[in-house]
């Protein structure tokens, strides 16, 4: 009985020996225990017989089967998938669907069917009897109605009914643009679900949508029909065998890598791209997405994932992977404008223009070219630069991933007696080299003073001389090379991964949105932006070279834009940008936004010096609100010099929330300073508006707390500065017109009621910030000019305009104003 | 009269042109107006001769003017003295003094004297008269006692009224060795100070101490005879022309330096002296300083703080410069065992055996090489590394200060498209180049991708072609070079500076100690670390090599040194080395301190992940005390994947002091977590032991708030996880056998008595404690294990040992015991 099934199906589940057992003429033999072999081996292969009996059939469908990419790669794919498989259990049969005509699809795919290859080491007389038992399963399917659909499901059974086959599952591979992605889904899941028991996989290609919100709708039409789990999008970096490599490679070399794969040792990552390639003849689909749709949220924010996450114990759990890579999104710090330079080749517009008849003053501002600095905001990688690169038009095509270990040896003896297996000084890095550039094919190379790398042997062989050849500053023969024994397309990866569940290979929805999530805001913010013009190929010369300072990217050759000041870098104010008056009787300082700052910045700093100085100490009271944002950035990280260590912070005023709430006060001052600063935890002095798990309540006498605790620390209770602002209103610290609370009396803190939300507040009262030794108002905005004006013209009115209430008894004075408060 | 006056003091006061006026034969005729010169710079030469009968007459005494330094540089230092001022103002003698008796003394003095050479572009004519007139001021003098200082004093009065001249200063020039200081420091005071209106100042040579009580009782010594603004303490490096010229450079380069002299741009500073001599000859000197002491608290300290300092707004102030440098000195981190790798050349302890007639049996222990690592904890340099090392025996004679920026730009070309003077991609460097090695004299060599510096035209010169030179990693070529245009010894240099009074060039009192203050711990804990030895030379190959890894240096090549494991590479615990077992009916981890503290952390961390993905946070209540240290630590620098910022952090127990307090336990928290890592501010629960500005009173309520704090925070009041210590006396927490307080009752959290000091606590009750659904108890060292195996026989007994009362209701108990306290 069993025999004779055997015999049946033997056009549909040949048999084949495993590779290694190759015996001429043994594929037309029905399988059984071959002469030579030992009995051992025989009950091993019935056991393996007795498993193909439980595996089941396997129906493909390939829809768009007569597409570019289906023929060429997905065909051959699914050709070497089968070549893989075959044996192994599993029976298959393959249908290349399109909306051709029955006749000129089965034309088609019969000569797709016949430039298909075997791989080099096969021997020629196997390739053809291999590939004939594939075309044999393949055929071409005309599908498009929900009732073709329906015909196809019935077509399988029938088949498995007649071979007596139990159904293991059906893989559709969406290679159709993605308009057609709903219909298609509508008609599988209504009429070509697979029977009970067996498993559905549907397959598809980017893009996946053009931002968070456009992702989120495909995906949750998608979702309609599809389990999570039945959902394969591709992102075919993940199946380049570099790429596929990275957490093998982390994983097998745990040992070496566990002390170096942080920000203490490494220096930088790059993720590279670069393609010499132009738009031309697909401006039509390059003008809606541009480098960073087509290339940096997908390809390089994949790889990101895999060298950033951390390393799950078992790298074989896609979901322990998956969740991982999760955890690494979230830890990624937000991008900002700066975070990114942009440029387009100059013929781009142009190309545009003609193959899209646009008019002549059409000018695109797609990117073409994109740098992105990414920071991974965990302790494991605070600080490290990962560089996301790609372009169009570029010098070379190539595409690698860097990890530059940061040199943290000194070597004693003169650099002319450095050999590179053993000076630690010479350039230690690990390179997961993607393809094409100089050395044309995938590699991962690691700096022979780094270690000696793990790789599986079976797979991967240390690459031959290659004398001359330079790579990454480096001869080829600094570095322990690897190339793949067999070079993979990425499809055949992956379609292999799709047939085996691998689900890590593949971008869930979550992981999807995750990215969107990251990079929407960053695309919104650009949507305006001018690219640089380049010229393209060897001829951009430093033109793209960029260069981050902080968090902040800009191109290394400055032209006409202006140059972005990161941190200690800010711009020296001249004096003759700053004006100085008499405001209100006492000085004022009035220049740009800019400059305005940098001078408060600086005239603080040299007070706190002075105070240390006299005193050992400095007391600085801080207002909340926007305003001070910028001031407190300057001061974090561009005052080198400024006696953080000896300050005591005090609030000015705070909002009745937690502390934790985004509309404390205090959280701004988190927020903006002291993430970057050191002030012991005992100097930081926040309002006690939260005790006893409620807020500001007259009975828990927070204000009595803040005062007394004041007047324990801060002699005379006179602070060394007091930063205020000033309303349009005229209210200063939470001293407001409409509440008399504060504006005198003898309270030191005082409870005051906003006419804004959150009405109650705890605020320093004008006698207390009266005794101050130096008070500074800072006014920004055209929004500041009317109060400005009326101010300058008021007496002493503090229950009119609090503001004017604010004169020290014996300590100074000084309004910074921008020239829009100051001038309109 | 004026005429005649100038006439009889020719002898003194010789009439020599300002270089630029170099006449044929003018020195011989009596100053006055050239002919050829307009009357406009008669006018001048007429105010300059004015200025000159203002100035006075200056009297240089050389004590040890026969010895060594003086006669290789000293009297040569003062000859060219003489050349530079000459003609400016003032008259000079110079006395050389000595022990020698007078006859022998002059012949000594007039063989030196014949030896002195003139600038190499003065004319041979001039330099002999010069010369001449120079010989003719300088005499010997013998002198020794009391009296022979009354009689020098007594001699220069004399010469003074006797030429009509009005007494500038007197210069002491101490060459001899610091036992002979005080004697003579005595007798100058005493005896030969100058006239009223004239100034003293006594120049002194290292080494001015031995260690910080030692310097200091130097200085208090003579601080008894002199102001501390008339001792110039001579650290030659500081006369170096290309260390004297870092602050000017820094200085006149201000504007391209501003956004780069900073932690954001600059990678690593290294602060070099190698030498290829060894001390032979010199080992009963040696032997008792070191290289430490020898080179590096001195030269290479001084040269630290010239870069580290804040550049003072106006560097020809003394008093700034010297301000600011003791504020970097401030800022350095202090240094441990494990900053420094220390080396001894191996012929060494040979030679101090035959030098010194020790047996054969005798090893020195001194270090003829050392590598330091340095950090500046202030914002502008924390964490960048400052190499500081130096050695004998080496394979080259070098000394330079390298300054390396970071490489923050990415290049999109292709490396070999990249040319020096445009690629930001190539190294970028500052480096002052002391003198000898490859170069073979001072320079400052600036990269050109960097800017074009700006040195005085005057003094410095751009370096001729070199071609084929490569330096630090780069063809000379690559750098912007400028090297003296006149090269000179560093004595002649501070010999001016001693003149001019420029005490910024000298090192004072505060600063030496300051020095000591930074070096003497490290040198201390080195007192018996073993050196390792190398053969000298190029033979040295990598042995010397270090590298760093977070504050810990340690020599590249491990030999039998035991690998000290820096931030990120602890040694991961095999199961082999941890032994479980139970203690007390709970699980017992026991192992060696390293394996156990790293197994503890892992089990946190684990802990807090789970607690994180079940509720959002995890709150962890830790306790004070030196076992927890290395723990803290471990968490802080090792655990990257740690969700700290959802985790909440609560005391077990806190001494009644204030936070800041050095016994605080929260001070500990500070010092060995909270500084590393990035807990939200309102995530720290400190215990409110400090309220109403008094320590635990009753009636503040403290414990009361405490308690209703975690019971708002705290779900079911039960912490995620608290860590307990065991005291010899069998305590927990603050709950002590001799106090009831806290063992049952209701009160969460309690006031107790410690019959340690301070006695008063702060405690979790055990009831609290045992609410929790972990604890880890953590025990570690000797001094624990008889208590340990008291509390592993006794019952339920918290009243004897409050430990026994552990015993969580429904969480997990874990015992965490390294093999001392374990095993004993």
């Amino acid at each position: 009985m069993k025999s004779s099934k055997r015999e049946t199906k033997r056009h549909l589940w040949p048999s084949v020996a495993p590779p290694l057992l190759t015996i001429d003429g043994i594929g037309t033999r029905p399988p059984g225990c071959w002469k030579m072999l030992t009995v051992a081996v025989c009950m091993a292969f019935l056991a393996c017989l007795q498993a193909q009996e439980l595996q089941g059939h396997v129906s493909i469908i390939l829809l768009g089967a007569t597409g570019d990419l289906a023929k060429k790669y997905l065909w051959q794919g699914l050709f070497q998938l089968y070549l893989d498989e075959v044996g192994k259990g599993y029976s298959f049969s393959f249908h290349g669907a399109a909306l051709t005509s029955t006749k000129q699809g089965q034309e088609l795919i019969a000569k797709v069917l016949e430039s298909l290859s075997c791989p080099e080491d096969m021997e020629p007389g196997r390739c053809a009897e291999l590939k004939g038992q594939f075309q044999r399963l393949s055929q071409y399917r005309h599908l498009k109605t929900n009732e073709d659909y329906m015909a196809l499901s019935k077509d399988i059974e029938a088949q498995l009914q007649h071979e007596g086959l139990r159904e293991a599952g059906r893989i559709f591979y969406f290679s159709v643009p993605p308009f057609a992605y709903a219909d298609i889904a509508r008609s599988i899941n209504s009429s070509c679900r697979p029977g009970p028991g067996a498993w559905l996989r549907v397959v598809l290609e980017k893009p996946f949508g053009h931002d968070y919100v456009s992702a989120q709708q495909l995906a949750t039409e998608l979702g309609s029909f599809f389990q999570e789990e039945e959902m394969y999008r591709v992102d075919h970096y993940l199946g380049k065998q570099a790429v596929a490599q990275i957490l093998p490679f982390r994983d097998q070399n745990r040992k070496a890598l566990d002390g170096l794969w942080n920000r203490h040792h490494v220096e930088r990552v790059e993720i590279i791209m670069k393609e010499t390639v132009d738009a031309e003849g697909r401006t039509s689909f390059y003008e809606e997405y541009g480098v960073i749709r087509d290339v940096l949220q997908n390809h390089l924010t994949e790889v990101l994932t895999l060298v950033a996450m951390e390393l799950p114990y078992n790298i074989s759990s896609s979901k322990a992977v998956l969740q991982h890579k999760l955890q690494a999104f979230q830890a990624l710090r937000g991008l900002q404008k700066g975070s990114a330079v942009l440029g387009q080749y100059q013929a781009y517009s142009r190309q545009v223009r003609r193959e899209q008849q646009k008019p002549d003053s059409f000018y695109s501002l797609t990117p073409t070219f994109a740098g992105i600095l990414v920071h991974v905001d965990n302790l494991r990688w605070e600080g490290v630069p990962f560089i996301l690169m790609s372009g169009k038009a570029l010098d070379e095509r190539v595409g690698y991933i860097r990890i530059l270990f940061r040199n943290q040896a000194y070597c004693a003896q003169n650099e002319k007696r450095w050999v590179v297996d053993q000076s630690q000084c010479l350039p230690r890095q690990i390179i997961f080299y993607i393809g094409h550039g100089e050395l044309g094919s995938p590699a991962v190379l690691v700096s022979r003073n780094l270690f000696r790398p793990s790789l599986p042997s079976k797979s991967w062989k240390e690459v031959e001389g290659r004398p001359g050849l330079h790579l990454f500053g480096r001869p080829i023969s600094d570095y322990y090379a690897y190339s793949p024994v067999r070079e993979q397309d990425a499809y055949s990866v992956l379609i292999s991964h799709i047939f085996h569940g691998r689900k890590d290979s593949f971008i869930t929805t979550e992981n999807l949105l995750a990215s969107w999530v990251f990079w929407t805001p960053l695309l919104d913010s650009l949507a305006h932006e001018v690219p640089r013009l380049y010229p393209g190929g060897a001829e951009n010369g430093y033109l793209l070279d960029f260069e981050f300072s902080g968090a902040q990217l800009r191109f290394c050759q400055q032209q006409l834009e202006q140059l972005v000041p990161g941190p200690g870098s800010a711009p020296m104010p001249s004096n003759f940008q700053v004006l100085t008056a008499k405001y209100r009787e006492s000085p004022l300082i009035s220049a740009w936004p800019e400059e305005l700052i940098s001078k408060l910045a600086d005239d603080i700093e040299a007070t706190a010096v002075r105070a240390v100085r006299r005193f050992g100490e400095f007391h600085l009271a801080l207002s909340g609100g926007s305003s001070p944002v910028p001031l407190l950035e300057q001061l974090a990280t561009g005052h080198f010099g400024f006696p953080w260590a000896q300050t005591h912070l005090w609030l000015v005023d705070e909002r009745c929330v937690p502390l934790w709430d985004p509309e404390s006060n205090f959280q701004g001052l988190q927020a903006h300073l002291l993430r970057y600063i050191r002030v012991p935890y005992y100097n930081i002095h926040p309002m006690p508006v939260h005790l006893h798990q409620r807020l500001c309540a007259e009975e828990d006498q927070g204000a009595q707390m803040y005062a007394s605790e004041i007047s324990a620390l801060v002699t005379n209770s006179s602070f060394d500065l007091v930063l205020l602002g000033m309303g349009t209103d005229g209210h200063t610290a939470s001293l407001f017109p409409q509440s008399p609370a504060g504006l005198d009396g003898t309270q030191p803190v005082v409870l005051t009621r906003s006419p804004y939300k959150p009405h109650q507040r705890m605020s320093l009262s004008l006698p207390l910030i009266n005794r101050a030794r130096k008070v500074a108002v800072l006014v920004m905005g055209r929004v500041k000019r009317e109060i400005t004006m009326l101010v300058s013209r008021a007496g002493h009115e503090p229950k009119k305009w609090p503001i004017s209430g604010v004169l020290p008894s014996s300590g100074q004075l000084v309004w910074y104003m921008d020239y829009e408060a100051f001038l309109g």
